[in-house]
């Protein structure tokens, strides 16, 4: 059984937005054990959705839709699927709630435009949409089913978690799959791989590794297919055993866990508490540590000092010592981050300061020159990264070295 | 004359990488008046592949191909363009020459995977890469071009750039297109949609309205078709002095701008300077603010003051004003904002306090509860926000509503 995806959208035909909501839902598939045949991006017109649906039929038994649902009259998803299926529109009073609870959270009142997107084709199970107006649409036909969902990233996700994937998993069956996702950072893809290699030569045919890299982390994915479950199971914790014990220090969590995640964990678990004192993130770290759901348990606060000035100011760095040595230096990091520690009362702490770019750099320090500093009540550690001339990943790949310092530390390894 | 873009690779259906080729491709082809028709992403298999380039060509009269090409056994593009095409494969001087010179640019020894890279088949032109080992491919069939590209982004773009560009606008002369996009914040969709509706029915066949929201914005973006640019620019321009007219305090920018860079533009312009003081939003205003390069002309830190405590110690609000109205309160927000103004010393400010979720609501205060307050040295202005349950666009939503109050004071809106 096959799946494809249809993203409808001319913005991504002119190349406006990239498609980031194809690779979501192909990843969510795959999860089930759902192979993805196609993907297909289609204009904003009836004929062209009309068509790209007909041909991924011939082909796949699962057809999911994103795009081209609004309040506005760019909407023409949903009179192409009328098309489509042969369906009339009736007005939903489920779907006519769900909207105006909406719109009653958010103390707004409804117009003509949203009542209309409570009209749902007669021949559809609609989809009830719990964060935006746009309905969605489950069709069936000759045993295969169309799914269509709003565009908008974050409505599309709760649909598909929390609808679809269940309304697949109840309709379909699928080979059995489980994934095992063993989280790394601080080693870099070919070194990994060097280094477990011995573990991959001996995988048995069942079982598939992916290296998954991201901005300073490397997923190693384990994918077990098969029928007995246990059996798959047992082989996957005897690789994740290999794989700790082969690589353990650059293992920071099991699954789709973040660094700032398992951070935070770490210091809830040990009962520690975190500040910053950020200059060239500029408040990412604080950022990616208040993402977390419950940081406030752990994470008091921070002192972005983006300023020459306020490093002065506000964290005490030593004017002197500023001057001989510049605000991109060891001295610099080290300070701030027992000032800051200090001053929030924290346990430990992380301060950074380096030239993100473009501007900014000289030949003694280039851009992407960065220095990072962890500090404790027992020690302060500093250390200097030489990234690349591309200021957002620069930032990016501060913070998570600056994590995965403070980690080593908490850890003490 | 329609393009299709075909992108191929296993690594986009199972969402490992997100397919950022074709949004680069799609631009470029637009820019030139080349409208997309569709994007195909094909698996990894002659059949998908030779599949994918028989659908396109029956829509499309230019079909644009990347990936597949490489050293190694995924490397399946080639073979499927010789049987689509008839062709044997032969041994080319040039692309083996330019494959050498790559190598000994690197300081590394070719092996034979590389030396087949040199094979091409007979009954296209040759795309010579100058930045990698893979060949591209020019193939003319019927009036329709189909064009192979090597998948590793850099490498493609050099290859479209400097070769595929140029053929094409010899080969073919294509409509005009001309797009205007206009951003707004603080306005939902439908209102907008609403406001302009006069504006949009009396838009001539030949300028499209597309509306792109995004959290916080929403875009309009008009695309003007034909062959008179001045008059298709002159045109575009009386839309815009409209849609200004009618939304004007609506809207942030032109063109492809953040708000986050509208607000540093307005504050570079004015000479004028800005801090931050955070709560709900743990850094993410400063983060954003930061994110633009330049920005320490304009922005100097942040007090990120999680910890209830952090508000009394660093930001000087009165004890006994958070106990009795709470830290999200207008109270506390004016406080924090005008503190951070003055001990940062900036000339304007933005403060926030709210319940991002999911815990930490009451039914006096639910979660998505947000007071923002923005400060200069004339006047401190607080807003009550209520947003939804949910912690992400909570934080993203009050960052913009922020950067929008912001933007009002300094335009006196």
């Amino acid at each position: 059984m096959f799946a494809e995806i249809i993203t409808i959208g001319d913005e991504i035909l002119i190349g406006q937005i990239v498609d980031t909501n194809s690779a979501w839902i192909a990843q969510q598939l795959n999860l089930q054990g759902i192979r993805v045949r196609q993907i297909t991006t289609s204009p904003d017109d009836k004929a062209g959705i009309i068509q790209a649906i007909d041909e991924a039929s011939r082909r796949a038994g699962i057809i999911l839709i994103t795009g081209g649902l609004g309040p506005t009259r760019d909407d023409v998803t949903r009179g192409s699927l009328c098309e489509y299926f042969g369906s009339q529109l009736v007005f939903d009073e489920k779907a006519y709630a769900a909207i105006e609870q909406i719109f009653s959270r958010r103390k707004l009142p409804m117009i003509e435009e949203n009542r209309n997107q409570a009209l749902v084709p007669d021949n559809c199970t609609p989809l009830y949409n719990t964060c935006g107006t746009a309905t969605g649409m489950w069709f069936e036909k000759e045993e295969k089913v169309y799914i269509s969902m709003p565009g908008v990233p974050f409505e599309m996700k709760v649909m598909m978690e929390t609808d679809v994937i269940p309304r697949l998993l109840r309709k379909f069956s699928f080979p059995g799959i489980i994934h095992r996702t063993i989280q790394t950072t601080g080693i870099g893809e070919s070194f990994l791989s060097r280094k477990i290699s011995a573990i991959e030569d001996e995988l048995p045919s069942w079982i598939k590794l992916a290296y998954l890299p991201a901005v300073g982390t490397v997923r190693l994915r384990f994918s077990a297919y098969g029928s007995d479950k246990s059996e798959m199971e047992k082989a996957l914790d005897e690789i994740s055993q290999k794989i700790h014990k082969t690589v353990g220090e650059y293992i920071f969590g099991e699954g789709e866990i973040t660094l700032a995640e398992s951070v935070g964990k770490l210091l809830l678990e040990k009962g520690k508490t975190i500040s910053t004192a950020e200059s060239c993130t500029g408040g990412y770290l604080s950022h990616l540590l208040t993402s977390v759901p419950g940081s406030s348990s752990y994470y008091t606060g921070s002192i972005i000092s983006y300023a020459y000035d306020m490093k002065i100011e506000q964290l005490n760095v030593d004017p002197e010592s500023m001057a001989a040595y510049g605000a991109v230096s060891e001295q610099t990091v080290v300070r701030m981050a027992e000032e800051v520690r200090k001053k929030l009362k924290t346990d430990y702490s992380i301060s950074t300061s380096g030239i993100a770019g473009p501007g900014g750099g000289t030949p003694e320090k280039p851009v992407g020159t960065v220095w990072i500093a962890v500090s404790s009540a027992d020690k302060t550690v500093a250390r200097k990264f030489l990234f690349e001339n591309n200021r957002e990943r620069n930032i990016q790949r501060s913070a998570m070295a600056g994590f995965d310092m403070l980690r080593k530390m908490i850890l003490s390894i």
